[in-house]
């Protein structure tokens, strides 16, 4: 199908008015997304508030003809591909409707960039803790819809964690409103956390109630060096199994920091491993913050540890990890960018696996990440236009995911599942869970019409 | 129906061996719950492992039998209760599988209880954060059933914030796997916090893997007292509002004060609102945590604020909440002990409405707990025997949760709905967000046999 049944059409131009188009402009503007790859929506639905996501989704139920949320479109795995489908963009309800400093929440409107409520909670010394690198661009009902996460999640959670409550419509076109403006609830099934993370496949988020942290008056770091791996995940161990939880807990493997420094022109020693340790605080708390984690980054095989007292000795320690996203450029015109976790205490194997699926492929990977959490972007790098490379790369993909299953891991930590990861959830859950996902996945989209083809492969 | 059909008896007896019981010390011994109130079970069956408890489902389903978990039976709301069904105990499935302090996880049965988990972690320095005052005869499958907090939920978080992933048989006996034993997770639907809090009824959890902390080195508190419940609230949320989360942050209005003064015997000034307050962290840190927290709590209306430095200066000033519980025994027979939520800010108006309440209905009503999470226990005092008592003391009920709600709260922070407050649950929820939950439940238990008459009302 190529267009919008005539009726729809008719039905959806009268709702949305100039929110309803499906121009060649409007539908090119609407194709694309951080995946790099391309799918033609069959329109482009721009509402002004929930009644308007509520009535075209039953509009779109009665024709059978499929919904696809759109964010700013950033993610990495497909999930906001529209082809075929009706895309929704959240462009109009971009509204902070409230900032309730005294109860840390924040009541949002889902198209929201990250960056912007950010701005806005500064003003009130607050932050929305999940800190994707996209922040700019991207808006909270994907982070939400993604579960997105970044290097504070180690102290402060990714999004599931940090949001209370949600008004989102259903697939048939109902407006539910679950959770609660509180920090805790024991009252009825938690639908808000399980709509978190679905990307778009249960429900639309119309409205967010977000749970807020305050902005700590300073923040301090480290840089650890380490001989190897297995010395560096040690010391993330120690470092989590003591009170004083870290910022920030970042890793690169040997890989990622030959890249920074042979590339990316980082000042920086050779080493196996490095870990980058942010604390954050009050001026009075903050130095001794920074002595217990020094105390537990401390231990066999390291090599070198640097302190950064202020924020400017600091931006230069995490100079480095910053040289790399240019550096990978710099060797590869492209990556598979995945964002695997393991168990803490596997980290080592997951590493060692990852050196020797590199040298097998003969292919450059290179892992680096949220440590504390043990969530490691492997990236794969490769130039699509070399057959032999591109063809290695893939082939290599399933093994990183073999490995991390096998480690007892996960296969995504913040990136999700979208289309480019669906088909390895069988290899994640067994027959009977993917079939209860199924089961909650017609519960509340009984027509199957929300982001069909996403998150859930085939029965 | 009084017992169990003679075929499905016949096949349980053949599973369980003499983990199936239908004689009537046995019944009666599961017949009770905290709610003191009893409906006598058909059976109960005492499975050794996961295999027995799917296999015991699918039985019942078959006959369409009711099935009805059970931990230790301490739920205060009848979500236990299991009148015409099968009662599972899980008496007989309460090892702890792993302890793995590296990742901070903990494999469990669910028949563990809390208390005990809480020792063995003790020898990892660790410890599972959810503390409801129960935790010596609770376990850990009725917390994350009911969604378990108590006084440290407020920096640690409850039940739901400290489960990675769950095994678990839904109503159709089959055994699911869901979430990671990772602290970061974007695979697929997140089932793992919709079944918790879901009091049974959508899945009965036979392992769960436990988020760990590890335990502070020290602890302290402050004992602030204030003229009234808004000068007491505004210190809750300035405390919250600054980067020092207090371990504990207890509030106890005018009339706890003085029950805990004049019929608990407590050593404490008069006021019109107390504000316990717990620090933790290690012996550097600590003193500056207090301070910090010191500050928040000193404003307007604070009338007298004591410190404690170490753990016995600290039992002094918890004493006069100690004392609270028996001093409530001590005026009225019985309670109606309610647990709801309100954002911080509302904390003045629900304490406000709580006293007109208890003017209007002439009747004794206590409020205090959590109110770093405004979860705050408001308990009406009554004497069953007098009939005229009974009757406002019922009466007072519904006004207190249409308070609650109309200030933008919810009726259960770590309770439950159960039977007690189910038929609440259309004030708490519009129609078309409870037929979600219905729908939820129908595709997890399909033929409606996992707790039936709990949580949700009737359509
Ligand atoms: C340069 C770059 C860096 C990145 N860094 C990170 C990172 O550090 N951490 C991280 O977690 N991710 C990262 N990402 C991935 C991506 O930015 C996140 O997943 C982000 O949350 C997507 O937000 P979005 O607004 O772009 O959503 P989109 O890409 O538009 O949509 C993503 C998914 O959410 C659904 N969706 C969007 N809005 C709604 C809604 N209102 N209701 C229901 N479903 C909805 C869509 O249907 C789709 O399934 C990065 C991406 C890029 C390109
Ligand atoms: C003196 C006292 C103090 C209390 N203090 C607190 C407190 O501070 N904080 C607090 O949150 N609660 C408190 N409670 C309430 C109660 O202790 C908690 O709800 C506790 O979590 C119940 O655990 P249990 O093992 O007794 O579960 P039960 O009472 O046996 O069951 C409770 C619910 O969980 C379900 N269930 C039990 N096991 C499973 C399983 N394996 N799978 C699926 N469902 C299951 C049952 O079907 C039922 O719906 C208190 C109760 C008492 C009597």
């Amino acid at each position: 199908m190529s267009s919008v049944p005539a009726a729809l059409d008719a039905e959806l131009a009268d709702l949305l008015g100039a929110g309803w188009r499906s121009d060649a402009a409007a539908l090119a503007a609407h194709a694309g997304d951080g995946s790099r790859r391309t799918a033609m929506p069959l329109g482009v639905a721009t509402p002004a508030d929930r009644g308007q996501v509520a009535a075209l989704v039953r509009a779109c139920r009665r024709h059978r003809v499929a919904v696809v949320a759109r964010g700013s479109a950033t993610s990495s795995t497909g999930a906001a591909l529209a082809g075929g489908a009706v895309a929704v963009s959240f462009a109009r309800m971009a509204r902070i409707r409230e900032i309730r400093a005294d109860d840390r929440v924040a009541v949002v409107e889902p198209g929201v960039r990250n960056g912007a409520l950010q701005r806005a909670l500064a003003a009130h010394g607050l932050f929305w803790p999940p800190d994707p690198a996209s922040a700019d661009d991207c808006t909270i009902g994907g982070n939400l819809a993604c579960n997105a996460g970044g290097p504070h999640t180690v102290k402060y959670g990714a999004s599931r964690d940090n949001v209370l409550g949600l008004v989102a419509v259903t697939g048939t076109g109902d407006l539910v409103t679950v959770g609660s403006a509180t920090t805790k609830d024991a009252t009825g099934y938690d639908l808000t956390h399980l709509i978190v993370g679905s990307e778009g496949t249960l429900a639309l988020i119309v409205e967010a109630t977000l749970k807020l942290a305050p902005v700590p008056a300073a923040r301090a770091s480290l840089r650890a060096l380490y001989d190897d791996a297995t010395a560096a995940a040690a010391a993330v161990a120690r470092i989590m199994a003591q009170p004083a939880t870290p910022a920030m807990l970042e890793f690169m493997d040997a890989a990622s920091i030959r890249l920074a420094r042979e590339v990316g022109g980082a000042k920086i020693a050779e080493a196996g491993a490095l870990l980058l340790i942010e604390a954050d605080g009050d001026a009075a708390t903050l130095p001794h913050v920074l002595d217990a984690l020094e105390r537990a980054a401390r231990g066999p095989g390291l090599r070198a540890l640097e302190r950064a007292a202020d924020d400017a000795a600091s931006a230069r320690l995490w100079a480095a990890r910053k040289a790399l996203s240019h550096a990978q450029r710099a060797i590869a015109p492209a990556k598979l960018n995945e964002d695997v976790v393991v168990p803490v205490s596997r980290i080592p194997e997951l590493v060692a696996g990852i050196e020797a699926l590199a040298r097998e492929f003969d292919i450059p990977i290179v892992a680096f990440g949220h440590a504390g959490n043990g969530n490691l972007h492997a990236n794969i790098l490769y130039d699509p236009d070399d057959t032999g490379q591109d063809a290695r790369a893939r082939a290599a993909l399933p093994r990183l995911f073999a490995l991390t299953l096998a480690l007892g891991g996960t296969l995504s930590g913040e990136h999700g599942i979208g289309t480019a990861k669906r088909e390895f959830m069988r290899d994640a859950f067994d027959a009977p869970t993917l079939a209860a996902m199924r089961a909650v996945k017609a519960a509340l989209d009984p027509d199957g019409i929300l982001n069909p083809g996403k998150v859930l492969p085939e029965p």
